[in-house]
């Protein structure tokens, strides 16, 4: 909801779905470029944003947006009602700027419903038990709907983006990628850690928890959307839900490491206390008690990260240490990898008919990431797509 | 506080009074431009402003200061902590966009104070019974932070505004003006319906309730200010305290209406009914049972309200209905009144001898106006404070 104008669009269509549904309650986040405006105005006055009041300030974007809509809702002759986390409430846990939340108040919003009336909740936002406002992080508003629709035990919990739904891969980059009707949880929590922006982990995570059927379509047009529900049973499921990608991430490796009880330790331990988010893990198999330990970082950490590798490296011992930039990850993810033996050697084949050289790879039950060199990305995420035969030709 | 530099202004000064008085607690305004930015806003999505919303944006303007200051203060060094008025809380009756406080929750002030910190109040708002936010309306931040000063037992409340004081007359048409001392709250609240913009009735009637100190002084210099107290019992205390005066008011005249039980009120009623306020009545002794009844309305309503007088005036058999704009009104006021007669005459006699006709007079305990031509409102305002001896001369 950028501008007025977007609110009463949103209003409008929210307007046209109240025909259809009862109880119908909205979250809602803060207008485009207010949440930076606020941001900016307290990096004037205090540039480490002491976090009780930087949760203070950025909760009235989400406050403006929410009196803003239901304002709106009432010129269209729909009745509504604003809320707030105290209102409900909605109880997080202390930590501010990434708070959890606890409970989820939905007794307001019934007594709404009750009423006729659209209920419009701020998202981002909830308070702690000292009745602070504490906010919830990135991924926060779509987090407040699937809470929100979880208290309500609500048939669905439809989310409002910027993309039509998911695909099953980055439409940027491969023209025939396809919108997927379905995933499953698991697939879609695989895809938002691996570089899909549609849905934050946080929030398909929830979902999964209380069995939230989320409908992720477009706020921009009225096309089908995708569902992400729990995993179905039928026997004909897709084996790949799709293709991601991520870029900006740097390859470290610390060479004949003496292989002792805690040396791994030693190594990642520093990196934890600086931040630094270490991403895959290789140990290759012991030789003569050496081993070789790779492993990736955001390329940003990566000048830090080197100077404290290297650092650690003299005191335990080993070799040297080896770093690269310009590398990417691709991954494949699909509940039907569980069962369909065969999908890693038709990925690497896949690679290597390309002549893409495999850097990395790490794999979990429903995924196969494999760290290659940057320029390939693209290539090699259209080459996967096609291998696993996702483009919509071969659906039609 | 319009920037966030006059926010860093703001937190310095606060930061050096908290040198000085343990157990601070400051109450905060929108930023400057704030309320218009988002009255602009709730106006495009919808004209009629509804209530509830309409408070619910509103608020989050002061809850933006609020946090910015606190952030400020703690970048100085000083702790400080937000508070809005759910977490005091802040208690009003129900009626938004002009709510009236009822209670003010000081406990969680004090024990901001006990840990040290300076206490920052979101001004303007509080709370209803159901939880709603709803705002005081005019002077409510001012209301606010004499709410909170009475609450807490302060020793006294400081009203930062964009002037030094309270003068005996307005220093942009008298060179003579001299900022008061101290001035009691009876005049003060008479200055305020007469005109003087610096505190709103509502504020120092609350603080005459409670016996709460008022301190007016500027957000710009630490100049002294005037203090608004309870009468002292000097008696060497000044007559009057200030010239005042308004503008843009116009008089209408009912002339020999029947003077019989019951029609003044029919004169009245249907301004009322459209919200019409109507400040002075003069009604002249009856004459064969006839009598001309006058009154001033604002001059934006003046059309309005002959039209609906007009009506009334043939239904009620008077003879007719005479109009006139471009009027003002002068004022003195002083408790020095109630024990010194003379003062009316000494007004009269100071404008009869500059030739400035009083087309009419009201009074009270401790104020007279006069209504006089609108051109000579400068002059007579001058007179008046010459007269009274008022001016910086005669004081030093």
């Amino acid at each position: 909801m950028g501008t007025p104008e977007r609110i009463r669009e949103v209003a409008r269509r929210i307007a046209a779905r109240r025909e259809e549904v009862d109880g119908l309650a909205v979250v809602v986040s803060a207008m485009g470029g207010e949440t930076d405006r606020l941001i900016g105005l307290a990096r004037e006055v205090n540039p480490n944003l002491p976090s009780r009041e930087y949760d203070v300030l950025l909760s009235s974007g989400e406050q403006v947006s929410a009196a803003l809509l239901a304002m709106s809702l009432e010129e269209m002759g729909v009745k509504a009602r604003s809320f707030l986390s105290f209102q409900l409430p909605v109880f997080t846990d202390g930590k501010h700027s990434a708070a959890l939340i606890k409970d989820f108040g939905a007794e307001r919003l019934r007594e709404a419903f009750a009423r006729g009336e659209v209920a419009v909740v701020a998202g981002f936002q909830g308070i702690n038990q000292e009745g602070d406002i504490t906010t919830l992080g990135r991924g926060g508003s779509d987090t407040t709907a699937v809470a929100m629709a979880a208290a309500l035990q609500a048939d669905m919990c439809e989310i409002y983006t910027d993309v039509e739904g998911v695909y099953t891969c980055d439409p940027g980059i491969c023209a025939e990628a396809r919108k997927l009707q379905q995933i499953s949880y698991d697939e879609m929590m695989e895809l938002a850690v691996l570089g899909a922006k549609v849905l934050h982990t946080r929030c398909v995570e929830m979902a999964k928890r209380f069995g939230v059927n989320l409908l992720v379509r477009s706020s921009f047009n009225n096309e089908e959307g995708t569902m992400v529900c729990k995993e179905g049973d039928e026997v004909e499921g897709a084996l790949i839900a799709g293709v991601t990608y991520t870029r900006g991430e740097a390859k470290i490796s610390v060479l004949r490491v003496p292989d002792t009880p805690g040396v791994v330790y030693r190594i990642f331990a520093p990196l934890a206390e600086m931040g630094i988010n270490v991403d895959m893990i290789i140990q290759n198999i012991s030789r003569d008690n050496y081993t070789d330990v790779t492993f990736t970082v955001p390329e940003e950490d990566l000048d830090a990260a080197v100077k404290a590798v290297e650092t650690l490296a003299r005191q335990i011992g080993a070799d040297g240490v080896l770093y690269e930039r310009d590398i990417a990850k691709v991954s494949i993810v699909g509940d039907g990898m569980k069962t369909h033996p065969g999908v890693a050697s038709r990925m690497f084949g896949a690679l290597a008919e390309e002549g893409i050289n495999i850097i990395m790879i790490s794999t979990s039950e429903i995924k196969i990431s494999c760290v290659i060199d940057a320029r390939y990305t693209e290539l090699a995420v259209r080459v996967l797509h096609d291998a696993f035969e996702l483009g919509a030709a071969e659906q039609s």
